[in-house]
């Protein structure tokens, strides 16, 4: 399923990088543990870095009710959520060719306040399902006072666009007999071992001793 | 040595967790792999990923001459670039107190576009250098051409701060006892092994067998 290409979304630079598929979209938003949220006031910008989640075509953020960029956006602005995973360096033989090896995502529109308690709750809860997966089955529910002070916005994944860079470098056909080391070195985020609380007696559960990204 | 800080730069939620430091800002700028570059075009807003390298208190960008972000930067309009490295996973009891620890930094300014030839070779060497430190020893240097076409921005790090979080979930009392694992999982980025072009026959230099940020 591809998504519509907009004045915004076209890829000026390097097309054959960018891509309109929506499961290549979703599966960046999803992998990633952090956006960044653009937004302009008086023309001036500001990228404000927050957890985000996706349940079906939507993307939501949250943040406590007084929060300076949510009560931005919720004043029916215009955003830009940016995503990016970087997977490795890209050396190449020429200094101008190296590179990087990245998966990104850019989605813009007009994120909305999400009052519907039903909908606040549900995305309160892919939020963190989101970071660690299972977790809502433990961790103890919203209760109404914290999800009267927590302010959710739903942003409809809808104008949106994928870049993604993979391969080794690509060097003038002149520079290719340098004797340079030419290659790339993967990057990947890893998960180290659970620190509990000193109080904590419960066991680390099997969601954070193994845990993974999807 | 602390930067002054502005309407815009000052912490308005959990200023404790705020900085004004410039050795830790620029220690945060120096390990990340990638900045956010926001700006706005009629009232719009756009954030950009792209690599970045600081060279004593100035930030640099580059790309290709065409590059619409850099191209709109250069017009003399205002830009916030912001930078993230995520460090934990933080699980409360509830999940209301689920949170990340992050390092993060938003420099807002203007970028000028960098003329002058030995700034702009050093600017260029101070991105290698960002990415693989010890790289620009091995590297074929831009020739003119290749100089000529990209673009070299310039923004001073004056107005800027960082937020940082570090530490355990911050529950509500009286949810301690509850008998729910909560810690921490830190995250780290891993270099992997380095894979060669197919045609190199130089060795893998030290600087990428022993790869590690600053």
């Amino acid at each position: 399923m591809q998504l519509t290409p907009t004045d915004r979304t076209r890829h000026r630079r390097l097309p054959k990088r960018g891509s309109f598929d929506r499961d290549l979209i979703y599966g960046i938003i999803d992998e990633a543990l952090h956006c960044n949220v653009g937004f302009a006031i008086d023309g001036r910008p500001w990228v404000v870095p927050t957890i985000h989640a996706r349940a079906g075509d939507d993307l939501y953020l949250h943040g406590a009710a007084a929060n300076h960029m949510l009560r931005t956006l919720a004043g029916d602005i215009e955003t830009c959520v940016t995503i990016t995973l970087v997977d490795g360096l890209v050396l190449a033989r020429s200094a101008f060719h190296h590179s990087m090896n990245y998966r990104s995502v850019m989605i813009f529109g007009r994120a909305e306040r999400v009052e519907e308690p039903r909908e606040k709750r549900a995305a309160l809860e892919a939020l963190v399902e989101h970071v660690v997966p299972g977790r809502t089955r433990d961790a103890r529910e919203p209760n109404d006072t914290e999800l009267r002070t927590t302010l959710v916005l739903r942003l409809p994944i809808v104008e949106a666009s994928a870049k993604v860079r993979t391969g080794g470098p690509v060097d003038d056909e002149e520079d290719l007999a340098l004797p340079i080391w030419a290659g790339v070195l993967p990057i990947t985020t890893t998960f180290g071992t659970a620190s509990g609380e000193p109080e904590v007696t419960a066991p680390v559960p099997d969601y954070v001793a193994h845990y993974a990204r999807p």
